[in-house]
């Protein structure tokens, strides 16, 4: 394992006190948990909470800030953070609108956020959650029932946190999360493992002619393996598969994420941007904005995933709201 | 060779089509060339130009943007630009007040800058340079007279080109430049090497227990090859070394940068920011801000590199001015 870590063991508290260093003025950690939150709250909104398994850097943490997430709680790598951990976030960022938890589709998260939910309303806090799903590759998976929730949250994140922002309700804030969420899809692929620093070795192995297609962010099984393919083939496998589901037509308009999972080259990155966006053009879409960069990691994972967005006027202004997230600047 | 790419020779020309089409707005091509530059110019301005071989994403295309380079000028993978595509770039962004060229110390880049820059000058052009050395493991290297140009060139970007926007004169700029390289240093480690496209395997071996500590962003030999440290021990060798050479004192105010060379996971970059930030602590550095992820990679080489700058009150208000380059919004 070549990583630069200390104790294996200590590498998310280790990061949660180096990223609070970093951004001493934007965020804090709250004490004895692993949650980091704004620093300064903005009044009289919904607070939004998000979280997950370490590991998929900059998620979630890197999300937190003014126009997007209040708090995200860091459980350990590639394992859903405890309700205790998650209730603390929730009350640290309640102002008395109400809380709306994000949370992507693993089972861990989606029952440990549900029992922080419960025992935060039992607290008298209301708490809303929605699920993002957005992984169009699988319908079920080892740590799944449903389709996985990938990068396409950070559009979720982006899009409820500009709606919170503007006084919204809670039932207004996850309203239009679960419109981001029924709109967007995504898929990915992977060239390489990652390994989780406590295991010391690499989740599975592909061949080094082999790529695995539909992989998750945690490297669970795809769809299928196969010689590495183009670029460009990659791309219109991906594309494909996510604008078909999406039922999207000609004139739609979208925004677009090609996501590195961790040790893609950026040149990679805009390599597969230019197949994507010329399969986009082929199908005569508009493309609003494009974001190319590493949103939804699985470590240091070779791969990519391509994440389509099916906008309107709505979600156009709340994607192009101001952000001050560290790691999403609008 | 496991990379997601098309024909390995026209990863630049792929990689170039790719950001342009993800940024329209803000970025064009210049015709038959690889120079991305920004699509609609500040006027009254100083033009800023910088570049170098490919492979080093987000440098130097994502820092183009207002308030930042006015083109950059992307070589094949780790190779100079040529001196024609380089007079492009200067012949692009003139507006009659000159161009600063802002050049990384490799000798290919120095000197096709060089020549480039003479031949703008024939044209009528008034052109300056400024040559970016901030890496201190090294004192001479395989492609350096001197010390090598790393990381450090992001903070001479961001201040030239903040200076620049202010309607300062082509010495002003050149000046402010000067005082950011003389007050810059970084040092670098690597714990995997990376592979040239073209090449089709690595350019070194590092077995599987071991680090290089000072080695630079083409895998160029560094000080010393052993046993991988702890993320706290190869913090306090980078930092220790990078302080000692600036000369800081008790009471300096910097800014930090913590680099990942393209597959390190950002977990690890917040792993090192914390014991960066300890020994800062210690020697009670003030820490003005602090920038950690991947702005000077190398392909996907697993490393890192840490680099201060020593701030005083225009240099924090440079660096804090607004910029709309796609890889370093402020």
């Amino acid at each position: 394992m070549k990583k630069i870590i200390n104790n294996p063991n200590d590498v998310v508290s280790d990061m949660v006190s180096g990223m609070i260093q970093a951004f001493p003025e934007e965020l804090e950690q709250i004490d004895g948990t692993m949650v980091i939150k704004r620093k300064e709250l903005s009044s009289n909104k919904v607070g939004l909470v998000s979280g997950g398994g370490s590991g998929h850097e900059p998620a979630h943490a890197g999300y937190v800030g003014k126009g997007m997430l209040d708090a995200a709680v860091a459980g350990e790598v590639f394992t859903s953070p405890t309700p205790d951990q998650i209730l603390e976030a929730i009350k640290a960022v309640d102002t008395g609108h109400g809380v709306l938890l994000i949370v992507k589709n693993y089972t861990g998260d989606v029952m440990n956020f549900d029992m922080a939910s419960e025992l935060a309303e039992s607290e008298g806090i209301k708490v809303e959650q929605v699920i993002v799903n957005d992984d169009v590759a699988v319908e079920d998976s080892d740590f799944t029932t449903g389709r996985r929730g990938i990068a396409g949250t950070v559009f979720v994140h982006k899009i409820a946190g500009a709606m919170a922002e503007t006084g919204a309700t809670l039932n207004e804030v996850k309203e239009v999360a679960e419109k981001t969420i029924n709109q967007v899809r995504s898929m990915g692929m992977a060239l390489t493992p990652c390994t989780v620093p406590a295991a010391g070795k690499p989740s599975f192995q592909l061949e080094e002619n082999e790529m695995e297609i539909g992989i998750g962010i945690h490297g669970e099984a795809g769809i299928e393996r196969k010689p590495i393919a183009s670029a460009e083939d990659i791309a219109n496998e991906l594309t494909q598969k996510v604008f078909d589901d999406l039922g999207l037509q000609s004139g739609d308009e979208v925004a677009v994420m090609i996501n590195g999972l961790g040790a893609t080259p950026e040149m990679e990155l805009f390599i597969l941007q230019k197949h994507v966006n010329h399969l986009l053009e082929n199908k005569r879409l508009s493309v609003f904005r494009t974001y190319v960069g590493e949103f939804m990691t699985s470590l240091e994972m070779t791969g990519c995933s391509v994440t389509l967005l099916k906008l309107d006027d709505q979600l156009k202004s709340l994607l192009e709201a101001a952000s001050e997230a560290t790691a999403f600047r609008v």
